[in-house]
């Protein structure tokens, strides 16, 4: 299911093939986010063509709209949304428990109500669980509680304690639905216990006695310092076993991507450089542009001559600019595309240079460059 | 510079071709509309592939943002937009006179506030053509004033004169400047006159006197009723050379340019493709479908599984209505796609019909054929 194919010997890096229902991905793995079915912007051809190894799906939104029974009924999530490869779907915790309002949860499950119309809705472990069957998803993640940054020790055991009896019981719901139907699907649970290294260890290791397919770690990115981030990763790490795949969640720059690869992280999401793509802002290996800036008026360069994305083929700062202030679809169309041809680039990188024996050499490279202002003083 | 191909024997409908500095257009043509340089969420490749012939420009919109020296600077707006084809340019007349506040006619010129930052703004017939000059179109328009309809034929009659003399002084701007500098540009004058059949025909007489590359006819799809259009139409071709093309500005429906080709119109623009694609509406041979109509919530067919355009080939009517109903970016772009392969794909279809003679047959087809409900009946 999971290979590791190389090891970094100066850090955690890993590379390492993940083998699903709709073919393998090479890790480590930058997922685009496609939360309502669709990568913000995209077609599944610019996807495929960017080299997308795997997509993300999310549960909540898609149970509320338009239901898992018609997805169901179009044949599963990859008919739906025309997309051949690898899906993964989160379970939707996050975002239930990002929910300002009308949010209960008690033992069995959460109630909660739809953001889009405030019908009451109300999700167990086990529910999600068949929520991601009729999704047919490559990759399902059993429903958790995620607490905000701070949370206090009694608060975060309670947590991390409900979220090992979810993980059980999505198990067990798991199990008895089979390996999926048509295709194979794996099941992630994902470590809880906010920034307290032992409640990160004792979820850690309460999950892996239950022996998933493969280890998320929730609940950070969501306000800590970044060293508690790393600390946590750290530690939940060390308890994972090797030979299952690691996914961080929500995380983040290429910076923090790349120190979480160092400590053997294996998979990231996050909507950075899809949301800051329609923000009209650019990453390069000199840093992130902000193409609305007036620098770039009569910049008739790519915004990077060596990628090979088509908004670099085919366009211009300048261009993109005006496209972006004038509020042109086209724009964010173009700057998402190169977004995450970087973001996808910079994974090959990283696996190639963990491959090659030399990931640590490469990473100082790649975070310490300078940036396009200092190059042009 | 324009050929006839073909004439109907039975209507006033011709097949010819446009020659110009980016190449020949197949005429009847739709041009798909890129009011600020872009036709709106589509990439130059996109256009290519489904056909689009030449694409418009809007010399208000790109003069206001980003100018036309930027435009000119970046080696002319063909290269800035990314676009090989060939292009024509709007005057702006249009733009200018709707707006509600702060427009000054005179008889030199008109002076008006930026809808962008509000800014103080004078066209003059003279400054216009080299504002198009600088962006290098392939067509270029005459400024003219276009009137509200309905407006008295005292008021139209001072607007004729006044077009007249613009035109006039256009022409000569134009001849002063050569024949455009790297590739050639054509000019075309826009038929003014409101409702009043005699003030059409003296407009179009005055211009013809003056011997432009071709004729706009302005002023229409501005509220009037269709028999209106159709009698102005009328009144305008016979005055008209045959020899010289016809375009139609801003018109319209299917059915309204069928019946426009009929009446010896050669070309066309609208904002009704692109518009009501991103609004869900889609145009099929069986009429429009409003995709977030409920019943296409488990539609799984393609919008017309006989259309040739990438939202058709991939993808169903219950995921764009999903899309449309999730407010999302690709659902736009789709739709858009498709609507315009539509009006593309009719176009060429009224060609062939043309020049096979079987135009006024054909036509009585596309417009009687029955609704998609009708046929499910």
């Amino acid at each position: 299911m999971f290979q590791l194919i190389s090891q970094d010997p100066k850090s955690g890096a890993r590379a390492g093939v993940l083998n699903t229902g709709h073919g393998p991905v090479e890790t480590p793995v930058f997922m685009p986010v496609g939360t309502q079915g669709t990568v913000k912007t995209l077609t599944s051809e610019e996807l495929h063509q960017i080299g997308a190894g795997m997509i993300l799906g999310n549960t909540y939104h898609l149970v509320l709209r338009p239901g898992e029974g018609t997805i169901k009924k179009a044949g599963g999530l990859h008919q739906f949304i025309g997309w051949t490869g690898p899906i993964l779907t989160d379970s939707g915790g996050y975002q239930v428990f990002s929910l300002k309002v009308l949010r209960k949860i008690d033992p069995d499950g959460v109630t909660f109500a739809s953001h889009i119309d405030g019908s009451r809705r109300r999700f167990t472990p086990e529910s999600v669980i068949q929520a991601q069957r009729d999704l047919g998803s490559d990759v399902a993640v059993v429903l958790d509680e995620c607490l905000p940054y701070p949370s206090d020790a009694e608060r975060v055991r309670k947590s991390v304690d409900l979220t090992l009896q979810w993980a059980n019981r999505s198990l067990k719901a798991f199990r008895e639905k089979g390996d999926g139907g048509e295709h194979l699907q794996l099941l992630f649970s994902v470590v809880q216990g906010g920034a307290h290294p032992e409640l990160r260890r004792e979820c850690a290791r309460g999950l892996v006695s239950l022996d998933f397919d493969g280890y998320t770690i929730g609940g950070l990115s969501v306000g800590e310092p970044k060293g508690v981030m790393k600390t946590m990763v750290e530690i939940v790490n060390e308890n994972l076993p090797p030979e299952k795949p690691r996914y961080l969640m929500g995380v983040g720059t290429p910076e923090d991507i790349l120190e979480a690869i160092a400590l053997g992280v294996d998979m990231f999401d996050c909507v950075l450089p899809t949301r800051l793509g329609r923000n009209g802002t650019v990453f390069t290996p000199w840093g992130k542009l902000n193409l609305k800036n007036a620098r770039f008026k009569e910049d008739f360069r790519p915004i990077d001559e060596k990628c090979p994305c088509y908004a670099c083929r085919q366009y211009s700062r300048a261009y993109l600019k005006h496209l972006h202030q004038a509020g042109e679809i086209l724009g964010y169309r173009l700057t998402t595309l190169h977004n995450l041809t970087y973001y996808i680039h910079l994974m090959k990188e990283a696996r190639e240079a963990i491959i090659k024996g030399h990931f640590s050499y490469w990473k100082k490279g790649v975070i310490e460059a300078p940036t396009e202002n200092k190059m042009e003083e």
